[in-house]
């Protein structure tokens, strides 16, 4: 393996607003050897994540140690197993990882895990990856929506937003999405089953939620903040859920921008609860998350949409468009084939 | 008892801004008789509370129907029965009620509830009334602290606050208040045994707060939203819990005020948890509750300040005034002394 040469993306500056593209520089170095307990891999996918941008960011989530200037570029992976010096792992294994923005990586065993079930590969690292665990999660443990309640979903059409609606539609729920294209909202319509979309970008959304939720909103599952954010506020029945996972419109700003008006009277008055909270928590229970997303799979009940672009050289500018909604589904890069027999 | 006359205050206007006084006028007409299963009390005290205003405004919270013009001013009281048509009830019970801002009231026996264990009369509308119940639910079931960690509370001096912080230091935690004059303050760390308070009159309140609380806050009831309530969200640790209890500093406004920034972003990367309650919600567990508030009471671990205003006459002022401050400790008003033998 020494021969190969590994490109990677190192930070050059932090992430905080703007372009992506200026804050990395790819730089071309031998592959590094695995030592003792250490596993050398393939980056087979990255996972193109909101949160990518708040890790590299100058003020990183609390949860997280943030990457650091002259630091590979961090993402969430699925690679293969190319030489192992830990006893959990041989060649040919499809392991996650956290293996950042470049070819090939090496890494201590413990830091990997084999990935559980079957079907296609790219599903690990979408329905059966960070996704799908963040949909679980936040929208039955936090969330917790019961059958015949309205959940209303932002960013519906996203990787996250698409598995909450369809996850709640199999509990027996109403689901609203809202969704920046027409073309998006008539997905999550017609292909996915949601009761209604909102177009946020086609007018004003409160009057349009209002339509759609006749009888308020019991769980709203944030994406967004801002204007929906207060939609879904004023909109809330009493004892309403409001699941804060993300903030895609509030990242690219050097400063926080407006809260939504009427905090914290709306949640004193209503009987409000707004919490986060950090799906790698949850890791433990990983498999058996993974079993009930599967379940739903292949019962049909759960449509996956990747949006996948190839090669790594294009990481930094799908991170960058993911912020102005260019995604369908779940974002993806491709960076390399499996060697073995799994696609 | 036909020959009395009862004084009552009822709502001229809705209660949204400024002074209480112009939105009530005080009728005085005969004693109502009661009906067959009603029951005739003697308003004894009225609490004065910040949702007074909230259920007497054009937009009550949706827990409350709302006063309408017209409506006897919606309060709760301590009361003595005189005349009783309801067999759960005898003359001489003192009893909980909504008997609101008068002197004399009818209700059906389901709508009282006689007072549980011994003591100060008063303790029953301070300690054991909703103040009581609001800072045990609110603080124990809501906020859910640990020994050890630090809990902050607003309006420390206030009603709830007072009890808030005193039954944090009970369960082993540091307790910082925050109020409105050093007078509050001292009494909040020498007579209460708060491990600091910030006067947050004095200054700004967020390098005060920092100070007081090196190890970050993981609990923080808020009575008053605003300022402190974004100190709070910026020196909150991961997986803090906020209590949305009141906001007394935002009711006094025909629009809601600027809310705290960084909301959702602050609660979804610290994995916050913001949440409000209805302490009518909890009623069927209050004897078990007053038994925990009667322990530390006695125990005297629990100190009870009221400030007691006498007369109905003055139940409008006392309310305009709670929203300036003026109250040290839980504001009631005296209407008349019971004729028993309870003191």
């Amino acid at each position: 393996m020494t021969s190969q040469e590994n490109r990677r993306f190192v930070l050059t500056r932090h992430m905080d607003a703007g372009p992506v593209e200026p804050c990395v520089e790819l730089r071309r170095e031998p592959v590094r050897q695995p030592g003792p307990g250490d596993v050398l891999t393939r980056v087979l996918m990255i996972s193109v994540d909101p949160a990518n941008r708040g890790w590299a960011s100058a003020t990183p989530p609390s949860y997280s140690p943030g990457v650091q200037v002259g630091d590979t570029m961090r993402a969430i992976t699925l690679d293969e197993v190319l030489v192992s010096n830990h006893p959990d792992f041989a060649p040919g294994d499809i392991v996650h990882g956290m293996s950042g923005w470049q070819d090939f990586a090496v890494a201590p065993g413990e830091a990997l895990t084999r990935v559980s079930g079957g079907g296609r590969l790219s599903h690990h690292i979408s329905v059966y990856g960070l996704s799908g665990l963040t949909a679980w999660i936040g929208l039955l443990e936090v969330g917790q929506p019961k059958a015949g309640e309205t959940v209303v979903v932002s960013a519906a059409a996203g990787s996250v937003g698409s598995l909450v609606g369809q996850i709640a539609k199999a509990r027996g729920c109403r689901v609203i999405g809202s969704a920046g294209s027409d073309e998006k909202c008539r997905w999550l319509v017609d292909e996915l089953g949601f009761d209604g979309a909102v177009n946020y970008r086609a007018g004003p959304v409160r009057p349009e939620l209002r339509k759609l939720c006749p009888d308020g909103i019991d769980v709203y599952f944030d994406n967004v903040g801002g204007d929906m954010l207060q939609a879904a506020l004023l909109l809330s029945n009493t004892h309403a859920r409001i699941v804060c996972c993300g903030v895609i419109s509030r990242w690219d700003e050097s400063q926080p921008n407006e809260s939504p008006k009427g905090i914290p009277g709306l949640i004193a008055m209503k009987s409000l609860k707004l919490e986060g909270f950090i799906v790698f928590e949850h890791l433990a229970r990983r498999d058996q998350i993974t079993a009930g997303l599967v379940e739903l799979v292949e019962s049909g009940k759960l449509t996956v949409r990747e949006d996948i672009i190839e090669g790594l050289e294009n990481a930094p500018a799908a991170l960058g468009a993911l912020f102005a909604g260019e995604n369908f589904g779940k974002r993806l890069v491709r960076v390399a084939a499996p060697t073995g027999d799994r696609a």
